[in-house]
């Protein structure tokens, strides 16, 4: 590595230096960090853009912002001139379970997996500039390989290695079967590596052990080693669980404006530096600005989370979208928020009531004449929404919320 | 089962016991022993023969009498009308291994596998007849599957299963590696029985999970399941090892006459009634006449080696070679056998001397006149070899034996 250190020139160094920058921020483990560093410099020395690999499931193509964590790694390497290599497992999708017990891994026709990769790729663009990517289905080796060529790939990885996999070695010791066949998907995204001959692959912490995989089989094949880059894992809504489709805690990049905005404002506190770190546009000195400005106090942690929605939106619908968002947001939740103790009121009048009365029976107001001046100084809300008109029936439901003036709530409770 | 006995006449029903009498006759398990009552019954009923599988490594084409008892057990169900199929294991042996870590398993060519085959059928003629049996190569059918049946393949055995076999097992257990690729050979073994819908399968002991590994996969492959019948392992002429060229402890089939006799002749006596049981052809009740009059002292040990030796040399050579090779070994060995206690004495003399001095000078006779009396007489031998001429010139060498008369030995030594 130092060799190729050596021949560049300072400001080829520095150059170096500044990319480097950019990949390792919100990257969890760099396996070997040293790697990464020589392969930046041999390919800012030759003048040739390195690979970059992303392995996707064409079973489950929606994209949420877990998924863009990797994405924006990806844009990153992408804007420095670097080449995306997106690979659709598609030999693995069109092959299913082989044992029929994972409904999730059922048997997808061409036709699908060619409809979930378009899927994919329509949501992608709104990160990575998808004219500049290069698009494999792994099936094209894969489905060439006949048993002599599995045997041999077979016969360059042991048994206890892959039993090191800590869901094949959880398994192994609670007693719960593992298929054979389960062998060969980390074999298969090694495989993959090797005919790509990627540079770098890219992926969660959870693909630790398959990613290492791809090294493996490429000094087997007499390759470069690529590098493994693991990215931090987004925990969803929940703020403790992966952020995925089936535990309903992600955001979607797909989702309307209003409510992305939504929910990215009930992305708890703690996690709000992770979010911008790992899902937003901010370069390394916003970020940087940022957190400053979060832990001197300058910006309260509110602003902060709406600056996070605001820019979220902003990525994937554009500025106009997001200031709509934000102002939506304000208007229906923010200025209307409601306090922790509200006063219930058990209810035994009648089913319809104008409003006017319904004011003064709760005493929320002493008078009709007070309740009629506090409608028209729209000072009254039912539910959130501002009442107009001074003759409304209302008509009473469980947990309806009486709002007036800035402080005085009551919530009703039928008998 | 008992559905198809139900069917049976009484005359076919003896004929399944007379058949399951001779097939069980020195075999170790039959798994299940059931299903070779049902199997014999069907074939009976439905006049269909079993088809009797044997798989065979195309690497070792040497056939020693270890190998000879599946051979037998194979004729016996071939006298009763059932197939043999002898499956040439040459898609295992093209491959070689694919970790290059063993030299035994290097990888064949297209002619060495035919020319070993052929080697096998040569000697296997001798014993089964190979008019009648059918020949199968597995790289017809292995050869032909994809990585997709592969993992088809795969995907119905269980890692957890694959490693209770005892050798796997082991070598976990004491950190050795097992290259993944070892995992296929079972699977594959299993998948000829699946192809070639066997019957029965034989092998040794030491074939047990190889064997059911093809009931595994004809049943996850909707075949009638067949039976796996393991026969005892032989120990070689060491009493201790599994008989193997490796250990130099065999009798090859393709040996001379003379040789075999002696080889057979140094069995041990604890392994005699085995050797007779799994390696001759004696009827059942031979076997039984034999075992009592070794019982009662009606027959020496020593005779019964002889006539064990007789019966191997007979099988492979005929009446005739076998009555000459126990004259031959009656006359050198049993005749000649050499004391214990021979005087050994160190020779200073030449290294070429005259048959007639050599004696006078050892002290054996106490002049030429006696000694060419006895040459004449052939009353002579030089390391067993009876000296017809008394001019003869002794070339000396070490450990030489120079025996006059009945009793008088000696032994040179070299300084």
């Amino acid at each position: 590595m130092g060799e190729v250190m050596d021949q560049l020139t300072e400001q080829q160094r520095n150059e170096v230096e500044r990319q480097i920058a950019i990949y390792t921020q919100g990257v969890q483990d760099i396996i070997p960090s040293e790697d990464l560093e020589m392969k930046v410099a041999k390919s800012i020395l030759e003048n040739k853009p390195l690979k970059i690999k992303l392995g996707l499931d064409p079973s489950a193509p929606d994209v949420h912002l877990g998924h863009t964590v990797v994405l924006n790694k990806l844009r990153q390497f992408q804007e420095n001139g670097h080449v995306i290599q997106l690979i659709i497992g598609d030999f693995t999708g069109k092959i299913g379970d082989p044992t029929g017990k994972s409904a999730a891994r059922k048997q997808l026709t061409t036709e699908e997996v060619e409809h979930n990769a378009k899927t994919y790729f329509e949501q992608f663009g709104k990160i990575v500039d998808m004219e500049k990517v290069e698009l494999h289905y792994n099936s094209k080796w894969l489905s060439q390989l006949n048993f002599e060529d599995v045997i041999n790939l077979a016969g360059k990885i042991t048994v206890a290695r892959l039993l090191e996999r800590d869901d094949f070695d959880q398994r192994i010791s609670t007693g719960k079967p593992i298929s054979l066949h389960e062998f060969f998907y980390p074999l298969m995204q090694g495989y993959d590596s090797v005919m790509l001959e990627c540079d770098i692959e890219l992926g969660g912490t959870d693909q630790h052990f398959n990613i290492l995989m791809g090294r493996h089989y490429q000094e087997k094949f007499g390759k470069e080693k690529q590098v493994a880059m693991l990215m931090l894992l987004l925990e969803g809504l929940d703020g403790v669980e992966k952020m995925s489709k089936s535990k309903k805690n992600y955001i979607g990049i797909d989702e309307a404006p209003q409510e992305m905005y939504g929910k990215a404002m009930s992305i708890p506190d703690s996690l709000m530096t992770k979010y911008f770190e790992l899902v937003t546009d901010l370069t390394p000195e916003e970020l940087e600005k940022f957190k400053a400005d979060i832990g001197s106090g300058k910006m309260h942690p509110r602003d902060a989370k709406m600056f996070l929605a605001k820019t979220i939106v902003r990525m994937y619908h554009g500025e106009e979208a997001a200031k709509k968002a934000e102002q939506h947001f304000v208007t229906v939740f923010q200025q209307g928020t409601l306090p922790d103790d509200i006063p219930i009121v058990v209810w035994r009048g009648a089913e319809k009531i104008s409003v006017i009365d319904l004011i003064v029976e709760l005493k929320m107001l002493s008078s009709k004449s007070e309740a009629r001046r506090m409608i028209a100084n729209r000072g009254v809300k039912i539910n959130g929404e501002k009442v107009e008109d001074t003759n409304w029936q209302v008509t009473i439901a469980d947990d309806l919320i009486i709002q007036v003036g800035k402080r005085r709530f009551v919530k009703l409770q039928l008998v």
